[in-house]
């Protein structure tokens, strides 16, 4: 029997730099999945259709929606975002490790159908290097960069749901923490039943 | 406050290779304290009073039991080994992690005096394997190993009391993966409450 794979889900408040970490791990990892989300917000420079988001209308979202064919949904800024759900679970039943990035809402509903998920809070160094890295992405306006502020605290009183809090003051040793907790989650005994299983079946011959 | 440090148990069958997992991890991660055990056995070649053992004589050993000064202590192959108290403690309340190297029976009443503890069962890939490398130590009689092996298939089935099962193929590799999860664990969440409070608080300012 294939041993399941590990579903990373990583969340924090926007700005973290979940992205950019996200990015750093499959360049290193390149075994690791990216589920792609879908969305009904409109794409910002340089984001590609399959790549970076299933960019989708508002109709089709709600089809999803009705189909049952999201892992998890939310409304954030006033657009859907979700996850498809076939593919996740195809690659993780075939023994592949997947990663998720996703909002706090979304990392609460993927946690009642996948407890087994880990979970992991990037949290940005301090507000004012927040606003910082938001102001410097230049892709959002005044108005979205103050409702995502204001939405940061609310985000952040959703950490103890999380396994794991990684501070992100920077990239590459924010990504090491990381990959740290991947190879030390495929360690756990409850994650090797089929080792222990075989080890005593060796002993017991 | 300072955070309290991390307590590394390390254990698993004879043979299985701890110490020199252990020997590897410090040399790599020199900041982690090694836990000296106090033991009547007598000293192997090499093996030095203060370094590898505290060697006592078995009047020395039944004193320490009796006031109580041990955090676990165990008879194994008819000699005493026990984890003094203090020394530990201490570390660990100033934020040392530190490392213990016992067999499975210490580490279950350690796990009862320290449920926070990380508990890391070192595997040994097959039963040939594990004889090979016995022999090969050729410090122990022939008897000594037989019952060393008779043992085996005991000290294994205690491996769902641990978090973590580590196979050692190969020393690097299994060092690696041990510093991993030193790496992860000082991630958790639940060791993080300090973290936590103190982004919350940026926040609220």
């Amino acid at each position: 029997m294939t041993k399941e794979g590990i579903l990373l889900v990583l969340s924090g408040p926007s700005g973290a730099g979940k992205g950019t970490i996200c990015q750093e791990l499959l360049r290193r990892y390149p075994e690791l999945n990216y589920s792609i989300s879908a969305t009904t917000r409109a794409a910002r420079v340089g984001e590609k259709h399959g790549v970076n988001y299933w960019f989708v209308s508002r109709e089709e979202f709600e089809n999803m929606i009705k189909n049952d064919e999201l892992l998890e949904w939310a409304e954030v800024y006033g657009n859907f975002y979700g996850t498809p759900c076939r593919h996740v679970k195809d690659l993780l039943q075939n023994g592949k490790d997947v990663v998720l990035e996703i909002d706090a809402q979304g990392a609460t509903q993927i946690k009642k159908r996948f407890p087994q998920g880990v979970f992991i809070y990037i949290a940005p160094p301090s507000l004012d290097e927040l606003a910082n890295r938001i102001h410097k992405r230049g892709t959002d306006s005044l108005d979205v960069i103050k409702k995502r502020l204001s939405c940061v605290n609310n985000e952040l009183t959703y950490v103890h749901n999380y396994n794991y809090i990684v501070v992100n003051d920077e990239v590459q040793e924010a990504t090491n923490k990381v990959l740290s907790i991947i190879t030390a989650e495929k360690c756990q005994v409850v994650r090797n039943d089929n080792i222990v299983e075989e080890i005593l079946t060796n002993f017991n011959k």
